[in-house]
């Protein structure tokens, strides 16, 4: 548990170092970037993906493109077999897509955008390592895209924390690839009821519509992804690899042949006026909620 | 719930109107068929569906046709956003297809009689309204499916009650889309035990399973889903019906790319001697049972 | 229950009988072969298929030839339509695969051995007849494939007993096939966590996750089987068979399809120097815990 302590103490100190990588010791090398830390215990070789962009982990293209390389170092390192994805803000996991991506900018910028979102998915969701949603604070639509492309999910039991693919809440739609991932998790009939609502679900709803697999007091969450993470790399990775792979190459190789129509249905909708209007006034809602 | 009210006091009242159209008042026009009573609540944007086909709501050509033109209509009509299937017979909601139009008629009638059931289907299964099954009575083969076509099913908790495919008790088979259909909303594996077993499963059972969502006292079936609608209406419509296309599409397109092999293997079960023999022997038996 | 008694009792002085075919009485022709002892009691309709190979019923390769050639006898069998499918070797139903098979022996013998396991699925998967699973002991990896195979499950309620398919704890990897069979009976979620940890349940979480369908004291196992198959045998075998055929052929037709390709996976797998030693070690470590 070392290392969670130690990533818990440094955290302030560093602050929004730009070095793409740096070591505190010898044993614990942790970069630091912008939006995420990313600490590896070699001995152990897991490492810990804090995602630190306040104030909600927005997934702006910055933050993307960031979490797509730093997982693929870690998927190259062969020091590092798990990898445990937690946020470093208070309350939240991530809030998911950021909206000024999709707001009063160009058809390019809406596509190259779209295509970073895809391809945190497709490096997350085929990623060859063990990975673990240490979910600590509110995770809804892209947010709950992450937690659910992991192998493991576990979440605090705070009340006020909610978890899911609330999109259609705000007159927007999870692209397909979102609807698999989920279905993937919970189920046709669940996924069908969850999308069309736009329903978020609180810890213990998520428990028992299964798109979160444990509850744990919330100081307790990276201890038990820790403990979880042990029981996952005490499996022959390559036995573990394949079956994986196994479970999960018809979900990813449906997006990889529609990526480009993908791409292309997602700039079509976003750039319509009424979208780009709802978006605007939601942002405002949202500037003004904080003001 | 006025329009419950309404109907409820109506429905005696009316009797068996055969004109298409015709308005009450201003603001609450009711149609009323042979078979299905339907009244728009138009500034609520909500339509009842009230099957009166006395003894038993049983799908007959003649309903079926009437169904279909009936939520064509409605799926038209830019003033209604959603729809509540239920009965107004006692104690049944559909006992599903009319074996007397499978029994002694020619191949000709028993094709255009399939293609009625199919119609139901996928006009009921890709509705973009909001659909919502208030079943207040007996469930059985058709009538279940009628049920698990909608988006949402409130079930009287009446421990006389049952809902399920019922099909193999009878020595017939459901179809593949009925089957699609149901694994669609409990899954693979309940499904093949159910449809091999024929199961009827009693309300609190169907709740279990999976097969309605929700169970209420039978007098609150009709404003159980009046409320539940409201939830439905609050999503923007436009993200709603994106969402239930992605998820129902793959199993429409599954009867229509199939659908005439789907009419001749009806055909070709349905007149075959011993199937008719059963069939007769089953309405015989059905006849003594009332008289 | 006759059947069920008179084959506890014969069992012993029968032992490992080698005629294809003996008849104790004129009612209840017993099949003794090696490997594997079937009881038809043609009034019923029933076979029982009591696999007594010890130590724990290892699918080798003349295990698999009898099971299959067994089966085939009771599905062109007129007089047979249910198949009780359980062990007669204490504490085991069977441990699956048998690695001696898969060490040391030539390219060509792996081809063989493992067209013989798939043999045995496609014939216990696609069977007309009704099957159950009479769970009386463990039953780990291709013991569980067996078990997922068959209509019904039941399991006595031994805590000492557990189900899975364990493969990734042993370093290797279930194929395809069996992945699709357990995720048509767990659903996608709890087979994808399943199969990458190797996890083998508990009885009782085996019964919540549903890998089995119903728990029974020990002793009553075969009784219950018994009784549920009364029950499936209630049904028309010919809507019942359709049914069947229509829920499992696209996993059938999977391997059908890739047969030869999965042959050829296998055997380059299991001839790689890595994993003949490891199976080599995992073999050593079976004999010094007997010893």
């Amino acid at each position: 548990m070392m290392i969670l302590s130690r990533l818990l103490g440094c955290q302030e100190q560093l602050g929004f170092l730009h070095q793409s990588k740096e070591e505190l010791t010898d044993s614990h090398p942790v970069v630091c970037n912008r939006n995420i830390l990313v600490e590896l215990e070699e001995g152990v070789g897991v490492a810990v993906m804090k995602m630190k962009s306040p104030p909600v982990n927005s997934l702006s293209l910055d933050f993307l493109t960031e979490f797509s390389i730093s997982l693929e170092k870690l998927e190259n390192d062969r020091g590092c077999r798990g990898v445990i994805l937690t946020s470093a803000v208070p309350k939240i996991f991530s809030a998911g897509l950021d909206i000024k991506e999709m707001c009063g900018k160009s058809a390019e910028h809406y596509a190259e955008f779209w295509r970073a979102v895809q391809e945190m998915w497709l490096k997350l969701y085929k990623s060859n390592m063990v990975t673990i949603a240490a979910i600590n604070g509110n995770c809804p639509a892209g947010g709950c895209l992450m937690a659910v492309s992991c192998d493991y999910r576990i979440m605090a039991e705070n009340p006020k924390y909610s978890i899911g693919l609330n999109e259609t809440q705000l007159g927007i739609v999870a692209p397909f690839w979102f609807k698999d991932t989920i279905a993937n998790t919970i189920g046709h009939r669940a996924t069908e009821r969850s999308l069309q609502l736009g329903l978020l679900y609180s810890a213990s709803d998520a428990l028992k519509i299964g798109i979160v697999d444990e509850l744990v007091p919330e100081e307790k969450v990276l201890n038990a992804a820790a403990a979880t993470m042990s029981q996952w790399l005490a499996i022959p990775d390559y036995a573990r690899q394949i079956s994986k792979s196994m479970m999960r190459k018809p979900t990813l190789d449906r997006l990889l042949t529609h990526r480009e129509s993908d791409i292309q249905n997602f700039v079509s909708f976003v750039t319509k006026d009424s979208i780009q209007k709802s978006l605007q006034t939601y942002m405002e809602s949202l500037k003004q909620r904080k003001g």
